[in-house]
C-alpha cells in the first residue's frame, strides 16, 4: 500500500506513521516527493489495521501498489529524480555524457582519454580497474592501482568517476575511489551485491543485464532502493537477441518505457549496444531523442591496440566528432522540446 | 564481380559488356550510378574470361563482391537511392510520414482518417485491405472493396496509397488501386510472392522478418532488386526477442547498420514496433534522429474500436501531436546535421 | 461454443444442429470424434440463440471455447488423430522415420538415397523440388523435374513421398507428385497459401516457424482444420535464439506441450535443427523419448557435395547407424512405456 | 599449447615440465588423464622456447590449443569426466537423481521430501536455503537455519546435499554443511564469485545462465577449472528466448553438444526449464535420452503451498511416478546402447 502525507505533515509526522505500518506487520519505506511525504508498505501484514491509518490527521490517502517495485515506480512520485554525482545532476535538463576507456590500461591512456573528454565536454570519466571478462585467460584490469589512476584523472581534470565493482568485497575500495558504482550487465542480479551496495553512501549505475526483462531490472533497481540507497541510474546497454550482426540490440524503446513506468534517470551505452564505432553517433542521437538522460560512451586514444572492445571505442577525434555533431545541436532541441513527461 | 563503367560509357556499351559477362557463364545485372553504368555478374562463371573484360575500352575496373547482396549494396553505388510512389520522394531530404488505420474498416473510418493526417502533414496514406491474422477467425480485411475505399480515399486527399499485398494471385489487383505494395513482415521469406513483386511496375515497401537478420533481409530486397524492380523501401517493424513488455523490439541500430550497409531507403513502423501508443512519439523521435528516411504510423478516430491493433494507434489528436511536436522540429534538425552517410 | 452430440447421433443429426448454429450467427464446422460427433461455433454469434439448442434431443452439451484454436485443440477431441500418407500411418503406435535429401539434384542422388533409406526401415522419402533459399543466387530446386524424380523414386521404392510447397500455384503440381504437401517454416505464415492448401486433398506436413510461438503454430493449423483440411502434421524444426552454435534451438518441451494442447500429430527435424550431423542420434533419440510421433531426417550420398545444406545430413551409413542403435530400441521402449498420454 | 607427457612420465617428471612452461612465459596447468599427464600452456608467452621442450625425454607431443576453454575441453582428454559427491558418482554409467523442494521451508517439508526422494530412488537432496529471488519482496530463503536443516535431512537419509551459494561470504559456510555448491543461473558470470568457489574442496554444480552461449558457459567452468577446482558439474536449465508457454526453452541438442565439446559431467534441470509440472516425464525422458548424465528436479508435499516455484513442483506421487514410469526404463536403456560418445 502507498500512504501519501499530506504536504504539512513534516518528518516527524511521517515517521510516526512508518511506525504505526510496521506494528501493522508491513515493511515500510519513507520517501520524499515534491507534494510530500509518502510511506510504502510492502510484504503482507494486516490490512484492515492499516486501513485505520486513514483517520490520522496528515494521512491523505492510501492506495493498493500498482506494481511490483513501487519504490523505483512513477506512482510513488510523478516528478522524475535527479541522482548527483560528484556535483553533476543526472536526471536534469542536461544531457550529461560519461566518457573514457572500457578498461584503465597505463597512466599515459587515462590521461590522455581524460583530458581529451573533458575538453570536449563530457561530464564524468569512465574507466574499467575490476573488469568481468568472460575468459578467465583474458586481461582482468588493474584492480587497485586502475582506481588510483582514476582518482588521479578525476584531480586533474575535475570529472567524477564511474567505475564498475565486481564483488561485494571490493565495494569499499571503489567507493573510496570513484563517485559511481557501476553494477555490470552480468551482474544486475547478483543480488548478494546489490544488497551490499544498497548500503553504500555512493550512488549506483545500474546497467540492464543481456537477457533482463524491464520488470527485472525496475526489481534489481528495487533492491537498491529498499535497502536505502536512493541514488540510482538506470543504463539500457543493449540486449542478447537472434540478430548477430551487432553486439547487442539496442532497446531504445525501453528507455521510453522505462522514463513512463519509473522516476529514475536512464541513461544509455551505445558502444556496448551496437560493438560497432560507426554507428555510435547515429545510435547516440537516437538516444537522446527517444529521452535518454545521458551517454555513457567508450573513448580510447589507440582503440585497435585496445586490451578490451577496441572495436566499438571512439579515438579521440571521434568523439570530438559526437559531442560537435550530435550532442551539442540535440541537446539544444531537448531543451525547446517537451521532452520530460 | 563488379564491373564499373566509366563515366563516358554509354547504354549501348554497358548492355555490350552485359552480353559478354553473359557469355562468361554468369548472371549480369545493369545498374545505373552518379559515377556510371555498373555491371553486376553474379552465380558462378568463368573468372578467367571475364577478366579479359578488363581490357575493353570502356571497362574502368572489376573488382569481387564483397557482399551476397551486391545489387542492395552501397559497393553498387555510394549514393543512396530515392525511390518516388506517386510523387513522393522516399529517401531524399524530407523525412516522409505514412500514415492512416490498420484495416480499412468503413468508408467513414477511412476517410476521415485521410483529411485528418492530409491536414496535419502526412505525404502518403496506409490502410490494410488484406490483412494477414494469426488467427482464421479474426476479421481479415474487406479484400477489394477495401482497395476500392483506399483509391476513392486517395483521390479525395491526393495522398498515394501504401497497401499490404499477401499472396501472387492479388498482386495485380493491388497494382490497379495502389501507388506503393507492401510485403507484410511474416512474407518478408516468401520467395514466391518476391519474385512476383519483382515484375510489377510498383514500388515495393519491404517489411523485416519478426526474425530476420539484416543480411536476410537485404538478401529479401535482393530477390527484388535482381528480378528487376528498383523501387525497393526497407521498413523496420520490431523484431521477435525475449522481452514482452512491448509487443516487439524496436531494432534501430539496424537502421544504421543498414543505412551502411544498402544505397536503399529505410523507414522505420513504431506502431508495430512498440505496441503501444503512448511511446509512439518518443521512439518515432528515435528513428528520424538515427536516420530513418521515414516513418509509417497507424492512426485511426476511434482506436479503442479498432478491429485490428487499437492499442498502438493513435488517435487524430495523437496524431496532430506527433506531427507538431515531433516531426517538424527533427525534420529541421535533420535538414541541419550532416545525417545523410 | 462446443455442442457435442450424444454417441447414438448419426450425421444427420449433426448436420442440423451444423444449419442451427449457422442460423444464430457463428461459423459452424462438423467434427468426428471416438465419442460422437462434434459441432464448433466460432465467430460472434446470438449466444441466447446458441443455448437454446441444449434442449435439443441429440445435443449432449454445449461449453464455451478453451482456447483460441478449437479445431486443433484436445478440447474438441481426448484422443491423438492419426494421418494417413499413402498407407502410412503418422500419429499411431510406430514411430514413422522420413528421410532423403534436402534438395532433389540428380536422379542418381535421389534413387541412391531413395534405395538406402527403404532398406533401413524409412516410411517415407524426403526431397525438395522447389527450395525456399535465402539468396536469389543459391540454386532454387528443379521444379517439376524434381517433382517426378520424387515420383519415380516412389513408385520403385514404394516410399510416399514428402515435399514442400511454396506457392499456391505450384499446389495442384506438387499435388499431383506427391502424397503429402509440406509447408516450410517461413511460410507457416503465409496464410493465402494455407488457405489454398485447406482444400488439397493432401496432407499438409506444418513446419513451425523459426520465431513461432506454440499458439501461433497451433492457429495457422487452424487455418487449414476450419479450411476443410483435416490431415495436419505439425513439424518441430527448431526456433531462433541468441545461441549461435547450433543452426537452430531444438525445442523440444514445445513436442511435449503440443501433445498436451493438440490432438494432431507431431515430428520432429533434427536436421534443421541442429545444422550439425554428429548430434543427429542423440537429438533424435531424444525427440521420441519426448513422445514425437516420427522423424524428418536430411540424407545424401555424399553430404559434403550436397547443393544444400551438407553440414547436418547424415550420409547413408549414419543414416544405416540412425536406424539401429536409435530407433530400434526406442520404438520398442514407446510401445512398453504409456507413452500416448 | 598443450604438452602430453609419454604414459611413462610420473608427477615429478611432469611438474618439470610444468616449470619450463612457467618461465616460457605461460600460466601453465597440470591435468592427468587416462593416458599420462598432459600440461595446458596459456597466457602469451614465448612459443620458440616452449618448442625446445619437444626434445625432452618424456614429452610426447606439443600442439595447439583448439579452444579457448582448454581444460574444460575434449583436447585435454578424450574419457569423460566423473565427479563424486559424497561418494555418488556423477558422469558414470548410472543416471543420478537430485530431488528435493526449491526452497527449504520448515522441518517437516524437507525431511517429508528427503524421507520420499531417497525411498524412490533419488541420489541427493536438493533443497534452497539461499534463495535468488527477482523481487526484494519475495521470501529470500532461511539461510544457515535451512543449512542446518538440509544437513539433518541428509544424516538422517543418507543422500547427500547441494545447495545454492550466492555470494563469496557465504562459501565457508556453505562449504560446511552441502556435499556440492550450486552456482545459479543468474551467477553463472559472477566472475568474483566463480574465482572463490576455485579454492573450494567441494564439487559445484555450475547452472548456465538464461542467455548464455555454450562457450560463454564453458568459459564459466574454466574459471573453476583453471583456479583449481577440477569437480565441476554442468547443469543445462532452460534458456530465454521469445517462446514464452514455458518458463524458458529447454536446450537439450546443448546437452549432446557439450557432450562433445567438454569431459564434465552434463545434468538436466526439467523444473526451470519448464516450469510446468505436467511435461517434467516427457523432457526427462528427453534429457536421459539425449545424453545427460542425471537430473535435478524439484519435488515439494504441497506444490501448491509451496514459497517459490510451485507450479513446477513436483508431488511426492509424481516423482514416485517419474522415478518408475521414466527413469529405470531409461536408465537400462541407456546401459545397452552404446550412449557414451
Amino acid at each position: 500500500m502507498i500512504i501519501r502525507m499530506s504536504a504539512q505533515a513534516n518528518t516527524e509526522d511521517s515517521i510516526r506513521i512508518v511506525e504505526r505500518v510496521r506494528e501493522c506487520g508491513f515493511e515500510p519505506f519513507l520517501a520524499r516527493t515534491k507534494k510530500g511525504y509518502v510511506v510504502v508498505a510492502t510484504g503482507t501484514g494486516r490490512l484492515s489495521e492499516l486501513d485505520i491509518l486513514k483517520s490520522e490527521p496528515w494521512v491523505k490517502s492510501i492506495e493498493p501498489l500498482a506494481c511490483p517495485y513501487p519504490l523505483a515506480s512513477r506512482q510513488l512520485k510523478d516528478e522524475r529524480s535527479v541522482v548527483e554525482v560528484g556535483g553533476v545532476a543526472i536526471g536534469g535538463p542536461e544531457v550529461v555524457v560519461i566518457a573514457g576507456p572500457c578498461s584503465v590500461e597505463s597512466p599515459e591512456q587515462l590521461f590522455r582519454t581524460a583530458r581529451v573528454v573533458k575538453a570536449f565536454g563530457a561530464h564524468l570519466l569512465r574507466g574499467g580497474a575490476f573488469k568481468p571478462r568472460t575468459s578467465p585467460y583474458d586481461f582482468q584490469g588493474l584492480g587497485v592501482e586502475g582506481l588510483r589512476l582514476l582518482r588521479e584523472a578525476s584531480l586533474e581534470t575535475g570529472l567524477p568517476v564511474v567505475t564498475e565493482v565486481m564483488g561485494t568485497e571490493d565495494v569499499d575500495d571503489v567507493a573510496e575511489y570513484a563517485d559511481m558504482l557501476q553494477v555490470g550487465a552480468r551482474n544486475m542480479q547478483n543480488f548478494t551485491l546489490l544488497r551490499r551496495l544498497a548500503s553504500t553512501p555512493r550512488p549506483i549505475l545500474l546497467k540492464r543485464g543481456p537477457s533482463a526483462h524491464i520488470k527485472e531490472w525496475l526489481l534489481a533497481a528495487e533492491y537498491l532502493l529498499s535497502g536505502g540507497n536512493q541514488n540510482v541510474v538506470l543504463c539500457e546497454r543493449g540486449i542478447k537477441t537472434f540478430e548477430t550482426e551487432l553486439r547487442n540490440t539496442l532497446d531504445l524503446a525501453a528507455v521510453a518505457l522505462v522514463r513512463e513506468l519509473s522516476h529514475l534517470p536512464i541513461i544509455v551505452d551505445p558502444s556496448h549496444a551496437t560493438g560497432r564505432r560507426s554507428i555510435v553517433s547515429a545510435t547516440s542521437r537516437a538516444a537522446i531523442a527517444v529521452g535518454a538522460d545521458g551517454l555513457i560512451v567508450e573513448v580510447h586514444p589507440e582503440p585497435e591496440r585496445a586490451l578490451s572492445d577496441g572495436p566499438q571505442s571512439l579515438d579521440l577525434d571521434g568523439f570530438e566528432q559526437l559531442m560537435r555533431d550530435v550532442c551539442e545541436p540535440l541537446r539544444a532541441l531537448a531543451g525547446s522540446m517537451a521532452l520530460n513527461i
